[in-house]
């Protein structure tokens, strides 16, 4: 196995060696390299290509794969981008802002579809397990993105409900890129579905660190400014458990949702998400994630190195917060 | 074969059996339901069955795939709808009225993941033409798209890039379904190509006769009110033709333009249109498109019955202007 960064650096060579075409389609293609140019930790392709080598010692024969996996994140980012109406993303324009709306729309459509071709450059003998596995993966992103929004006007989402959720939006993506993989390495079909459960439990365990460091986390090594997701009300998996313990701070967190966004309303909720203890719930809930996803790992018949170095990607993934 | 209505009968059966999950999800997915259930001639999975039928006799094999043309058509109208911020399609509201645009772009995006699902159910020794097929046609649909997009800012469209754009936006998909069923009928590679060829030919000459009675058809038949395309100021065939002879009367039409959209305008330009021999010059490139999808199908191993057939669908696709 190489280091993880090696295969984050393979990937993002093959993203940028991508070429398409101009002319008179420059408004449908330009948009797609700009998204796919964004840079960010190719944490899909990554888990793709290290699936392979670990199975098959073939990191080469799943590049346009994992090309595609990450084509189909940005997809959804530009699609997410128009309908969450934002402006800015990992310190850039979105296409939505640089452009507009329908070019993002149209785009987003065509990355789709090149997401799909690309993903099709398997030998024949697993290209229907591959398709079936990127189009299953997809269709939970979609369910998981529409549980998302529909949480936006409810107040009353269970821990179980947000976790159905972020398997979707987060897990399904990492859970097909680790199957693929694992399919392209020659991976049994049992030992592929445990990789898939790898990804599925690392995407939670990191969804729930990522909320956690929207909150706790420190602005410069984060990325994105601290206490968005209380501006937003966003239905974290800390504002879902602080709302479901049913007590008078879970009371008191129901008023403070009412205050203005500010400075002052990230205050107040931190305080009310310390004194539950939260902060310590998620740790304990990012380490059970993981130490499943490196069960699933354990579960397979890969050997010590390959097992070591998915427990790294683990925890350069979920240790952020410590 | 069967008569055409039993081939669109077929297809009407089988895209209202769709049965898709509700509960949480009831906001992804009543739209996809809602978009398929629109009606309409159901032309593409027409064509796909006519097509796996004139081949192998066999249109109940093709039946998913046919499916999954015309979920790949819905995909698109749901997402042209937005783009264009129409409200009102085949009588009743869009999905972006009805819901709202965000519903539309995710619901779109679903419905593209299960065209290519459908798609998938074909055995594996055609799995990988019929998926290389169904993608190439979705990209020259997006680049048609992107193209009409383009056009709507410019008055310097020539013939040839309205031809181009209609290739795409009509004619591919038209040509994918044909090739498609064809392949599920068991149709060698050459034959399958030649589908291609008729599907596009005939996307073509539907095209500019749809343009044509946008114009001049009849309000009762047509289904649409008639002069919207000229209030629109869209570049069909018959404006990019009328503005690229470039005499005086083209200089009025630039004119003409410019006037605010109404009953006054609509008059005007038709009357341009007919000073100028447009209608003629129409029906004479249908006639000619037509010619060249029938001689597609002739260049096919198909049997007579087979050939009158597809003549008899050109003549029902076609014939609305005489």
């Amino acid at each position: 196995m190489l280091r993880i960064s090696e295969y984050s650096t393979m990937a993002e060579e093959a993203i940028r060696s991508i070429t398409l075409p101009g002319g008179d389609l420059e408004n449908l293609y330009a948009p797609v390299t700009y998204g796919m140019q964004a840079g960010g930790k190719r944490l899909r392709p990554t888990l793709l290509l290290m699936a392979a080598d670990a199975f098959g010692k073939c990191p080469g024969k799943a590049i346009d794969a994992a090309c595609g996996i990450e084509m189909f994140h940005n997809f959804t980012l530009l699609h997410d981008d128009v309908m969450d109406n934002s402006d800015m993303r990992r310190g850039r324009p979105t296409v939505h802002a640089k452009w507009d709306a329908n070019t993002a729309i149209l785009s987003g459509d065509t990355m789709l579809t090149l997401a799909t071709q690309l993903m099709m450059k398997v030998d024949d003998s697993i290209l229907r397990p591959v398709l079936d596995t990127f189009n299953s993966q997809a269709i939970k992103v979609y369910e998981g993105q529409c549980l998302d929004m529909g949480f936006e006007t409810r107040q009353d989402v269970t821990l179980d409900q947000y976790i159905e959720m972020i398997k979707g939006k987060t897990g399904a993506l990492l859970g097909g890129a680790a199957k693929i993989g694992a399919l392209i390495g020659g991976a049994s079909a049992e030992d592929a579905d445990r990789m898939y459960d790898f990804g599925m439990m690392l995407g939670i365990a990191f969804q729930i660190d990522d909320d956690y460091l929207d909150t706790f986390g420190n602005a410069d090594t984060f990325g994105k400014p601290i206490g968005g997701d209380i501006n937003n009300n966003k239905k974290t998996f800390l504002m879902t458990k602080a709302l479901s313990v049913g007590d008078s701070h879970s009371d008191a967190l129901r008023i403070a949702l009412d205050m203005p966004a500010g400075p002052g309303k990230v205050k107040v909720v931190s305080k009310i998400y310390e004194t539950m203890g939260i902060p310590a719930i998620c740790k304990a809930e990012v380490a059970a994630y993981s130490s499943k996803a490196l069960a699933a790992v354990k579960a397979t018949s890969l050997g010590d190195a390959e097992r070591e170095a998915f427990r790294k990607l683990i925890d350069k993934l979920t240790g952020r917060s410590r």
